[in-house]
């Protein structure tokens, strides 16, 4: 039997994709929007101030594209309370005009296939990583990923000695980009559709391509890595909510 | 040709997934929600009378995430007894409210890869398995299988020895999580898309990612093993439903 | 070039999958729904009429699970019959509450793998089968059907001597279930997305689970079947369809 | 590199599906049935007179099933005219009861695979194929098709010749059904989803299983096809659209 | 490692897709349609004003068949600027009308697989083909690419060389097109689902289906290509609008 690698698990992660049915919003009256948009930001004060208290984070973007118009992403001590801020939202009478499009459920995750993590000093590091501000750079980019298992090309075949090899050269790539790009792994396997999702941050888009196409070139990628679709999207912070959903 | 294995089945089993649509629900006097509420709060105690009297099983949870918002896993003695309750719920006036949006139908079954069906303790056992009452977790987590039939890789082309081994193996993972998590396999073969179900039951969501990573290394997964998607959800005791519907 | 097997056709087949708008139906006054029950089942009348005369049969059910709730398996002389019966239905008032939701269109279809078709008796056995009387058993099984052409896994290049051997041995499981259920086999290449369509009738639902089972072993189906997907029902009277419909 | 072969083109080609929203239909009063119903026997019959200058050509249909009611092949000269009469025929009040579900783009295309297209004999039978009249027959069968990229089995890396003896082989197939079957074939490369639409006419609907399930034996099939999906429809004359829409 | 290609990247690129809801449009009054159609005409000249200062390009269009009514290609400094122009679009009243489909989201991209870009004529051409204006040729086809990673066929594990000799002669039948095509690559890796997407612009049709038939043959596509759907349509100049629009 082939050794699983250990994980370390921190914050639940839930990202939240809605659209917005503009034609339903055109209609209310300038008044009501306001308000609604007001009970919204008090929605995302109230997100800050978990945040502030370091019981959680979140990002919240303008999505590029059709295939939503809002996102959210949002890290939470326990399953449950993804749950509850989810449903906290749906109450919301805005919500009304938020279609749900798509989420993804996953768990902050560090693997130990580099680092000891009985040493103190990295243990800490590991503990700021797994309880995470997420940052406010303008750019962020979602994606999730599968290691394949086709015939010969499968990830979960191979010894843990070799999957340690192409992670470290896949991470050596990644460490290229440290000034550029905060990255974050959240597994999902047993949560959701895909075993791990990827989340990126920048100010510069494009490095998000550049990231992502020289990764594709290495083995850890271009034989075992399926990449099922990419969402990016626009940093919104809370000051410009009024103006995003004025008409 | 290919010996299949023997099967034991037991309760027939639906999973129902429906999603609130919370902007008409809005719209009702809180009265009317109040009934209505009423209303599905009987169709639960309903069920629970019929666990009460062994004469089937239910779990109702919160589902994480965009896919759902109510999951009801039900168990029955007959495939009839799964249409009666489905349409017995879609009557309900506040089923107008809740829009279906998944199902899985299966039954639930115990193969005799290990253990001698023929010893009465054994018997005794296999009964209680067939025909369970379902925990109380706080979390749920639904998923289907299918077994490869890819090339070499072709779980039916195997002899009945060597999927004996595999299972075995496979087992013993499982037995590694007996204290944490609680597991049920229904068969769906001639019933639904996939050959399998799986549903898991814990009082920390982290185990389900724990088992279904470090399963997945194990060759009966990592080799035969296809996981189209996963469900996530909170139980949803009765008394919660009023706060859970309330606006 | 690989010779094709000669088919013997019967009647034309189409599956119907409906689902029931219960909110927009709920909001009908019960006189209303009452006529329209009324209509819907002198439709049902005017099948057994055709059925009477042996100019064509039918078979309808409660499907269970969210994938539809009322199914129709309708036999005719001509595909344009089934597009006749299928225009009739819609233009009932009460298919305004029917959502369709599927439908798959074939033709009843017996090989001659086996059995010489020149022997007079084998003819009046091949003629009550490709022109049949549907059964009334409890509870029906639909599944659409692919012979795999992936690689090495190619039904269609194996020879005729080859596919009669395996159809033998597939066809030796189905007789083990003979007095259980009933089984249909109808062609759909050129008439829908996948090449043949399988109906099972029994009076006991576990007995589709068996049979689908025991045969994945088979090489058949372990190397060549493709199973998208699988809908299961329980038989719907006319007598009990003001019930069924009734809120 | 592997030689394409030369392919001679004609009409373009538009394939139009759409369902009829039966609900908002019937609550039309007659008159206003009527009245669009005769707006659209007008569109129809401008349709007609380009066909008899010889400008285009259309088949009108009744689809099998719940995938379309009506369907609509359409060629003409340029593929702005076919957007020309989609925008035309959407612009009608009547296009507001039917929903486009499906279409297909695609052009009128003989490949040079036979034939000595430098002979003026040939080349006249080319230009009648190119520009053709469609044929009236009571059924239609319309797929798309692709030619398998697939490991091994990569119709695009064969070459001329290997191609030219396996459509050689598989145009013997198709003659035999001559008398029966009238084929077009379209090419859809670079204008829409898959490589080639087929369009068969016949009077016997049976023929197309016939002749699709024959040729799927062929290695033009076999090891190189793609067949995503099949719809079949019967003729609905312009006479026979007043009775089709009457409730 | 295989080296990744370094590319040169221009403005940021969306492709946008919407369908028109005629029904709704419809019931309006015409002086209602001829304002929104105005305030639209509006829109598209202010992106016609930062073209004409070179600050992004723009191509409108009637896209032809059932998936799009109205496709937008749009070219712009940022990301940020797509989803601006984006929300500006969204927030028209007309947008209520118009229906999102579909959307894809990548940059204009040179990779230095031939040509010295340290010579500055070379860098001067590179300038130009990165920050283009659009073409206003009468026809249009998008389509998005992969290249594969199937086995033995994985265009990210040959070798630098090797990749630059399959695009050489990928190159070289694109140039026989250049009287008749002008194409834009643009890279959306991290950006959108697909790898690259292609967007040709010709005033005949036909060229497109003959230059990706012709390139099909071509090892580059025919073993490593992968093509998930085409889109294609005519220019629609500002001027038709009004016409296009009007009942």
């Amino acid at each position: 039997m082939v050794e699983a690698v250990k994980t370390h698990d921190g914050w639940y992660c839930l990202h939240d994709f809605r659209t917005i049915n503009w034609a339903k919003w055109r209609i209310l009256s300038s008044e009501k929007r306001s308000q609604l948009t007001n009970d919204f930001i008090n929605f995302i004060t109230s997100l800050e101030n978990v945040s502030a208290e370091n019981n959680g984070s979140h990002y919240f973007f303008d999505v590029t594209g059709h295939k939503a118009d809002l996102g959210l992403m949002l890290l939470r001590p326990e399953l449950s309370d993804l749950n509850n801020v989810e449903n906290q939202f749906n109450k919301l009478e805005i919500a009304d005009y938020f279609v749900r499009t798509h989420s993804y459920i996953s768990v902050i995750e560090l693997s130990t296939y580099s680092g000891d993590s009985s040493n103190p000093k990295v243990m800490k590091h590991i503990q700021n990583r797994l309880y995470p501000q997420l940052p406010k750079n303008k750019y962020v980019c979602f994606y999730p990923m599968n290691k394949k298992r086709d015939g010969d090309d499968n990830w979960f075949r191979l010894s843990m000695e070799e999957r340690q090899k192409l992670m470290y050269d896949h991470g050596m790539i990644g460490r290229q980009y440290a000034g550029q790009i905060r990255q974050f792994i959240t597994g999902s396997i047993g949560f959701d559709d895909h075993e791990w999702g990827v989340t990126l941050f920048s100010n510069d888009a494009l490095q998000f391509k550049k990231i992502v196409y020289e990764m594709r070139f290495d083995e850890a990628s271009s034989r075992y890595g399926d990449f099922p679709y990419f969402m990016v999207g626009v940093h919104l912070p809370k000051e410009n909510i009024p103006t995003f959903l004025s008409l």
